[in-house]
């Protein structure tokens, strides 16, 4: 029963019934989410699929963000706002999977929704969102850890079910043609991690858009799938995994307990996570040097400490690139040391190959430590003259549960993301509009602001 | 570098270097699909797939075969023709992976084909054909039997690589490129078992039409994925099976040894082919009673001896539908008599239910013998007044790859699918342009014929 269980539970989910962080994780996660898309849209992962597939547009209802109100039909948008949300690895995690679980679902969603000829309120939208998600990382949960480890993409594999759970519930599908929806999107599994480092890799999270997408509404017009796709024999969770967690997690979704959603984090940098406390510390470090009148180029030595996973994936000492940088710990500390901040602009190919950055970085001494946690870190900067120490101890990097971005950071993100693409001025258009979500009383105005 | 290999074998394969009788069983296997697309368009699974989605359809070019020249652009096509080709589970087998192969590759490249703005030959649509269907088959092979035991519908998951490598054939990509189309069909793996008995089970070969199409246009255009999607550590053969024969199967592909295409096999009857040999025998029958004026209600018993499979898949003694009905040997028996054949009129809800024939089927005794072979079966027809018995073995019977079906029986079958649906004359007209198309200048007017 565990797939009809959910298609009721994500069927007759009501706006009153999400608590309040569960809400406000799902605004600050649609937000996030735009801000992503727009500055992945000029990524050649998102253009190529633009460029290469307008042959096959149907009639223009929904917006390729950050292309200037381009629209396609509704399943093409939602592939390649997917694919530009994902394409810098900068979206929203769910920490107990590693789901980015906004892609999948927000890009079907937001493509379906304006194509549809009637209002859809912020609230109705944040409701469907919320469902999607929600059920995507129970899904995910429920055959966590060992789909995973063989070799699946967990993002897009969960997401086409959550995408479609979330079209469902915007059509207003009954439990039973929701479920049939589930089961569409469950037999198209999308997404090996052998594909990661190639631009098939957000290619993922864009197809499993569509893959829920194209469930939804053919199960609306009904077309049958199996009411038993998740739980059975040769379902879903014993094809794609080892582990069947799939009762407990569908019984606490009926519980009403800690919703997952409101556990979505989001990355104030765009590289690999286990970067973050050094670049947090070197960031915190630039204002301190300034506040005491320190240069730079006077540094003689900056000690790392870390968890040791930090140098098995991101020891690169002399990342060639921008994409070489993301895996480098030596780089993003440099740049926090350098800007004071870590955006895209600073892991553009020019920045990495700066003499003044190479200088910095090359200061840098990494030390693993087993007693580290993978959010924290000890950071000390030696200077000779004047002989000076400074320290930072970096408890949970910013970004992490414990120390979750606030809105003004997740803002400044965005800002960052989009001023590049869209300009500053329509960048703070948008970042207002997309704030207040909640209280929008047709959220296909989002064309007209973007 | 079994990707590459198998890339540059299919990116290297030209018309003259494909043996006759795999050359012929392209022509055969394309015309047997042209006839099942044309006999299913107007199911449920097809029709609710082609009114949901057009409001999607992007701008016309190829045809929705069966719908009186109604077209939709190339992925559509290809979705809901390869719907329509498997719904009635009465196309092709490649016996030893039991895929269905031409489905997911002819809807992709022959949609595909119609979009371009250029003539598609014949032999140029066949040799893609050709090493779509072969590089799909050794896939399967690859991974058989554990990737189907686990519960995979290998038609799809295979059918998305088989459809990546024809239309790569067709736009004439270079061995990486094609290799790279090879992976994002690959990262897509579509089709789970547990959907049979549903509008899904057909879904899937539509869905790989559109997960191979898709791939191969964007790898045209400079879409990366893996090179090594197929055998790397967590690449498609070891997150979807337990076997690995990928290698040698590459290897023989690459020695040019018997192609799988020249094994293809085509079903003479809509309905479970362990039921086949009975059906068979029956129609020989058929044809004998007349011939020695015998008739039917003089018939006392009739005893079948079938091997033991028969009465555990199809034992069903009742049926009380047509959908029933392909899971009755009974009831094939009891056709086979009556009409002296079995085609999709006979597996009609009237005639299953019609007094007549209950009266023939109540007459079958069925008993299970272990030394009789899947193929085989032994029939005795007993009359009390005149006090005659006649018995019929059935070796192989029709269909089997001892006994193929004929041209002239393809195109009986052809015939009676697509006459209910177009028309006697249409479906004429289009048998004969099939049959020819290795001497057609331009596929494209397939259009035109249809």
């Amino acid at each position: 029963m565990a797939t009809l269980k959910a298609a009721q539970w994500a069927a007759s989910l009501s706006y009153p019934s999400i608590p309040p962080e569960a809400m406000q994780a799902a605004i600050r996660s649609f937000y996030n989410w735009v801000g992503c898309t727009v500055g992945g849209s000029n990524h050649p992962a998102a253009s190529i699929a633009r460029n290469s597939l307008s042959r096959f547009f149907g009639a223009p209802t929904s917006t390729l963000l950050g292309t200037n109100g381009v629209q396609a039909d509704a399943q093409h948008a939602a592939l390649i706002n997917g694919i530009a949300s994902h394409v810098h690895d900068y979206d929203d995690t769910h920490l107990d999977t590693i789901i980015h679980p906004t892609g999948p679902v927000a890009a079907a969603l937001l493509s379906f929704a304006q194509s549809l000829d009637r209002p859809v309120s912020g609230r109705e939208f944040l409701t469907a969102l919320a469902a999607g998600i929600e059920l995507e990382c129970k899904t995910g949960l429920a055959v966590w850890p060992s789909h995973y480890d063989v070799g699946w993409h967990i993002t897009s594999t969960t997401g086409s079910i959550g995408a479609a759970a979330a079209v469902s519930r915007l059509l207003g599908l009954t439990p039973e043609k929701t479920a049939h929806a589930i089961g569409i999107a469950a037999t198209q599994v999308t997404g090996l991690r052998e594909m990661f480092g190639s631009h098939t890799k957000s290619f993922h999270p864009g197809r499993a858009a569509q893959n829920g997408l194209l469930a939804a509404v053919l199960a609306a017009d009904g077309y049958t799938s199996s009411l038993q796709a998740l739980e059975a024999k040769r379902g879903w969770v014993k094809v794609v995994s080892n582990d069947d967690k799939l009762t407990h997690e569908i019984v606490s979704l009926e519980s009403g307990g800690k919703w997952e959603l409101a556990k979505n984090s989001f990355k104030p940098f765009p590289c690999g996570i286990v970067i973050h406390p050094v670049i947090d510390g070197c960031v915190w470090l630039h204002g301190e040097l300034q506040r005491r009148g320190l240069r730079l180029q006077d540094i003689k030595t900056v000690h790392v400490t870390v968890h040791p996973l930090v140098l098995e994936l991101t020891g690169k000492t002399k990342p060639r690139d921008g994409l070489e940088a993301k895996f480098s710990v030596y780089h993003g500390g440099a740049i926090g040391l350098i800007y004071g901040k870590a955006t895209p602009a600073q892991y553009e190919d020019a920045i990495v190959t700066n003499p003044e950055t190479i200088e910095v970085r090359d200061k840098i001494i990494a030390t693993a430590a087993k007693d580290m946690r993978a959010d924290e870190c000890q950071i000390l900067v030696e200077f000779e003259t004047p002989a000076v120490r400074i320290e930072r101890h970096v408890h949970h990097a910013v970004g992490s549960l414990d120390s979750p971005m606030t809105d003004s950071q997740l803002m400044e993100k965005f800002l960052d993301q989009c001023s590049p693409v869209i300009g500053p001025e329509q960048a703070r258009i948008t970042s207002d509009w997309c704030w207040s979500l909640e209280i929008k009383n047709d959220i296909r105005q989002i064309g007209k602001v973007l």
